[in-house]
């Protein structure tokens, strides 16, 4: 049988690569036993014809890696499973890397529990999080306690599959794939976020409110993004040529400027409810458009989460995320696992609208994806440091990521990115010599750090306590000046 | 009909654009008259059957373009020239340029016949060119010819369409793409050039010759592309993920590093004959592959063309082009017209290679395109400095070019190219201000300008003097230093 | 007679310059009705015997520079005035620029009412400047009234005095001196301010403390300054080529890190109070010693102002300068004038400590001399951008100010540095083009700035209102998309 | 006694450092047998009363040092010697390093006889260098000689006095002190070279020329310089406050521009004949005046030593020094010792012009000097690479020294500079890791090598084989691809 992909001759892009399938591919997997990331993979993987092999799943905690396992042979068992893989659950790391073509990290390691201190011990002292994993006192912490985790998992893949191509979903997505390249420099690895996928579905359903058409696919909505991962920001963007900005005019006029919420009103919402306010408050204020959700884009500024009581920060259309959800999601999370398996619901194969089947499928050489990754600045964004993890858009293709130019950040936008930069790039520094009171200048330095310094010091030693079992190894607690 | 193209939504980069047929495309097409650019641009329209629309034609010589729109609708008029497209030969430019979707430049105004003299001055000083359209005495020259003529199309597609993607194919192509957009910032203009085409085959013969496989498609080499236009270079060469550096040893052992050729014997060669052997020779001592012919490549260092005798050149496995073929040629290129429509020759539609119909159709939002092109400076070549113009990889979308990072140039070859580059600007800051005594800094600092002052200084005045006309009215010749 | 300083032949930096006495200089002073400057100016001509000349006095107010214009020939007619100089008070501001070879700023105009705004506006709003002039929202919005004032200025030097030196004293320091080169570009101007001398005279204070030496004239200590203005740091710091590193440590250790004081217990001391405990903090935390005083460096950071109450903030030792004081200041400083003429008091010759006859001095080619100052970056700072104007030690000799290399900020200070610098290039484009909406993203970015954006807007919208006279001329409020 | 330096208060340059005497300084001297700065400092130490103290003279040549012994100790037994010195010679480096407060570079090993082999090599193949201890091909394989070397007497000093100050007077300069940093970053070496003194000197007499007064000392001149050693250059030159550019524009015309020599006239000259051709032709050419000697100048670009014979280049009013010269020139050295302590010749203490004293006295706290000297570039010429050695004007103070802010290099004097800039950073790294191919990158990068391929590859083959003894245990030469 002659390939359909292996007819497309006409452009240099998407070329025949002659191939109609590549068998035998090894994914490693290390994490995925909280989050959807394994479950979404299995779906896409099942629906993909083009590729087979299997997946070796490692995780932290045995049974969810297990639970993988059992899903994932089961929905291969589907007679509409096209695809052709087998999953096997391991308990060493090592077996799961060792001759990976792909390595996916989707682990959070050490356990969630951390991340309840990470957020009450801020709010104690009066700063909010709404996420609190990427930025923000928590942030930072969260920060301290992952980089010798990603050193440790760079060291692996450099030892057992240095080759590897390694896709990274956890977060804080910019300190993970900054840690991978500083430990291992020749490593493979990119940093996947749907933020940005979002932002495009926002622009998607602009154009299907205010044009007389449909609302078209994401994909069709061309964007330049720049910036770092949460952060990112739009400054060209068009559908089918047309320049989609006077849309956002529009609908700032006539759907949101005038709005905004009583504290407390959000009460019954999701935790994840998101009404665009800061979104378009930071376009108002800066003239170019965020591209992550507004829970995210918040905690990069002082402005938006600085209340006197938590309950204000409703005002912008968002809620705080209460650590206690952050403790019991992982039971939550199991329950679409056994639902269908219990037969006690139907499974049905989904668009799951994420990427990473057609990352792996570009790279092995079918058929070339532009989309946005996380890649240390080679370029990309003109203005921030070389070697600075940033957010842009990239093409992979046969083997091969080459992030796109996407031009400098205005002014005032760069003067917020790049101070996180820095603080991003000092963690790194500090984490990599254990320096605490080196991560506590970086610490000081994030906009969310707006009380005084006697506070700020109280708060960085009682977060050093509650996470002192993660640290306490790679960081020199005890020389610090500013831990007493 | 549902259009083919919009079955594909499995990827971002080759996304449905939800179109089978565009309509009514106007591309304005400047020069043309006496390269076979338009001849293969009409082959190609004709076997594209996704647009549709007309082609205006100008030429200096108002006959070169009757010429071209008698053949392109000639060739429309075979049966199976599938695309839709009228040609028209314009007296004015401004009727070719006015409401362009598209605007091509190849044009050489003035005429060739000054070329003979930015060859033969040159050579009367010792220093030989094997083109002389881009560096060296004669590329410096024609750079100061060139810069006012572009300026004057620049302003006039300000004023008549604005914002038509402009693609250049002329030379001194990197003076003119920095012209262009140094006299209208705004323009989508981007210059176009095969030479790395040539390379990615030299390439895929290597493929076809050292592995069990048949010779592939240039477009399955996978290349880094980086530097200034003829003098390209390429740090990471791929054929479906199998890194391509091995061959190239191979190739430099067994074929290429013992081989040399005896002064005259190139003799009845073809002017254009390139034995790669400038390419390896620069490979071997700079540890990076050039992307470009041996004959440009050349040009750009002093080691290749320094000889006491012009026939000395040969050892190297090229040959000068004399002077007299320059101002001949044009009468050759016009016999491949003639013959098919006077019957006295089949005419049969070929792959012509090219991508300028690929480049529109990616532009129209067909199917993305990633080839190599000249454009400002952005941050994809990190060492050069912003807005000179480079030439890497870039991606074509929808209405839009991206160019792809590449990263650095290593520290030996950037010394080379950074002083082109220089050379470049500062042409450019003179040609805008009239400056010969400026331009006569980046003239001495021409690699190949290896003579004595006294006689730099001689030889730019007869240059100046060959050229005058083309230069009094917008260079300060009577007030500059250099010039007696 | 002989000059002494003709002796000096053995070094190139004090060489001779071969004079003993340049006279008729005319120094054009602009503003000095409010503050000290003229006095100590005054008191320093009169006291060097090298230069003679006249001093032509502007002032908005014209009895104030009528009561320097009495003031200064008072003192000359004392029998130990050494210098010969008359003083005149002009009406019109191009008398007093006319020809001058020197010019004095040290001007504040619009009135210091004005300043109340800045002060009491922000505070209502619960952010507490300590001086108000320089950073925050009250420096801002100065900076914002500022910029028009010294464009003009600039102007008229351009006019009157192209060659004139231009010396100025006025804050903010940094807008000030940037507008002046913004505007006119070959300006030959500097700021100078004293904070330094401060911080080299606690130096100087610590080693006659700790070693065993009388305090040595701060002069002997030797100090290697970067940043900007009020925000300047020191890496190097000697006395003798000692290295005063470890001097500081004592210190710290022994008087400062374990004092705080009460909210309230500083009510009875002067606004003026500084006890280092913000330089001590910040030495600490981030190990480069600052020299400004710590109202001043309160000011560039979140965490010392910072408070619920504006009292607290004395616990670092300081007090906030409350708005009567700013308006009532000028009747203070006139009562130093009158007492010494009325004869109510003794008037004697001081060392006034600063330096601008030094300057004067050193311009004219008697003496070299090194100190610090505030000039456009041309490398002083390397990892500050160009043209931002930074402090650092610069070397006055005979007709030229070269600034000294300093090396480059250590990471996190620089973050917070360059955030500022940012916001200061934002003012200045703001400024110059009138863009009140890009103000307001600099006024958004500064670090006091740590409420909420509805606040945010409301206390600018609060502001613009105070100054308007002093904006509308220029800024185009009517059009801003943040006014309201 | 009161010093007199003491009482210098009013300024914060020539401040008094409280000493009217520094005793039992040690001065480490390494080198000095064959040069003539030995026999400069003896005479100048013995004029300098304010300190005293020991130099320790090791040279690679015992009996040279123990000739410098003797004539130093035979001057300190004058009468009129006012200054308190011991010399003494020693066999081994670690003696004359260990615990110097001063270190002196002046040394040339291996010896000069390895100087004949890189001037008449490359005259064999048509490369004529009039000195060839800089750049060149001759200055290129010196630097390979020279860089092992220096990074052992790095180690040397970090070993035995790692807080002396370094002053360096070996050529090629800016490899010497290039290597000292990179071995031991933080050294503390200045490199001094006299050439920017003869510029002055030319200026100075200029003014005694073309104005109405006498010809000035040459440290009246201020200049900004910057640039490399031997290549630096002159954009501000002023006495007492006058612009010197119209004298150059008078001298240009009046004298210089319709000069020129005949080959053959200059015979009898010294080797070392200056007219300032050079000098005046690059001037009009680049509108920036060069500060070094016409022999230096003609090596850092091709247009004046290319030639069809070595006589040729008198046209420019210089010669060629000859191979032979280099040899014997240590003998000729001796005869000035030799006269004066056989009673033979008169001595007379003279006025050197040089200021390795006034460095000395500076450094020690008595004087600031400001002169140029090459240091790594820290902002000083904001467009040369960070680290880069570079020549500018510096402040040297009380144990300190800080290079002065020269602005940047105009584009095309920075097109040349930055080649060899580029060349010299390879070169050093060539030479840390003993990659020779690395090396003859930067071989042929040199403007002088404009030769072909072939050529250039057969002379740096000889040139290997010529000074294999020195290169051997340093260099990878028998890995290299380009050595046969």
């Amino acid at each position: 049988m002659e390939s359909e992909i292996g007819n497309k001759t006409d452009s240099g892009a998407t070329v025949t690569k002659g191939k109609d399938l590549v068998e035998d591919i090894k994914i490693g997997y290390i994490g995925g036993g909280s989050r959807g990331w394994a479950y979404t993979l299995i779906n896409d993987l099942a629906q993909c014809k083009t590729i087979t092999g299997e997946v070796v799943l490692y995780d932290r905690v045995f049974e969810s890696a297990k639970r993988n396992e059992r899903f994932g042979n089961w929905v291969q068992d589907r007679e509409d499973a096209v695809g052709d893989w087998e999953y096997t659950a391991v308990e060493d790391r090592a077996t799961a890397l060792e001759g990976a073509d792909f390595v996916v990290l989707s682990t959070q390691d050490p356990p969630p529990e951390t991340m309840a201190h990470e957020l009450d011990i801020p709010a104690k002292y009066g700063i909010y999080q709404s996420v609190g994993d990427t930025v923000g006192p928590g942030g930072t912490v969260r920060a301290m306690r992952t980089i010798p985790v990603y050193r440790d998992i760079a060291g692996a893949i450099r030892e057992h599959c240095p080759e590897a191509w390694v896709i990274n979903y956890t977060n804080p997505m910019t300190i993970c794939v900054r840690t991978l390249y500083e430990e291992y420099p020749d490593i493979n690895a990119v940093g996947c976020c749907h933020e940005v996928f979002h932002t495009q579905e926002h622009l998607a359903k602009l154009v299907g409110k205010y044009r007389d058409t449909d609302q078209p696919s994401r994909k069709e909505i061309n964007v330049n993004v720049k910036g770092i991962n949460h952060f990112t920001w739009i400054d060209e963007m068009s559908w089918r040529g047309e320049n989609l900005h006077p849309l956002l005019e529009t609908h700032l006029k006539e759907e949101i400027r005038d709005r905004s919420f009583e504290p407390g009103s959000l009460d019954e919402d999701s935790y994840f409810v998101d009404n665009e306010l800061v979104t378009y408050e930071l376009y108002e204020r800066f003239g170019i458009f965020p591209a992550a959700g507004d829970r995210h884009l918040a905690e990069f500024v002082p402005w938006f989460l600085t209340a006197d009581d938590a309950k204000d920060v409703q005002q912008w259309g968002i809620r705080l995320t209460p650590s206690e959800y952050r403790v019991n999601r992982q039971e939550d999370a199991l329950t679409k696992f056994h639902g269908p398996m219990n037969g006690e619901e139907e499974f049905e194969f989904f668009e799951s609208g994420e990427e990473l089947v057609d990352i792996i499928h570009a790279l092995l050489g079918f058929e070339d994806l532009k989309t946005n990754l996380n890649m240390p600045n080679c370029g990309q964004v003109s203005n921030l440091p070389e070697n600075a993890v940033v957010e842009t858009n990239a093409l992979f293709t046969d083997d091969c990521v080459m992030p796109l130019t996407s031009g400098e950040l205005p002014a005032q936008v760069h003067n917020i990115v790049s101070t996180h930069v820095v603080n991003q790039e000092t963690l790194i520094k500090a984490g990599f010599s254990g320096d605490v009171d080196l991560a506590f200048q970086a610490f000081l330095n994030d906009p969310l750090v707006t009380i005084s310094m006697t506070d700020a010091r109280a708060m960085f030693n009682e977060l050093m306590t509650a996470v002192r079992p993660y640290l306490e190894d790679h960081w020199n607690l005890d020389n610090a000046s500013v831990v007493h």
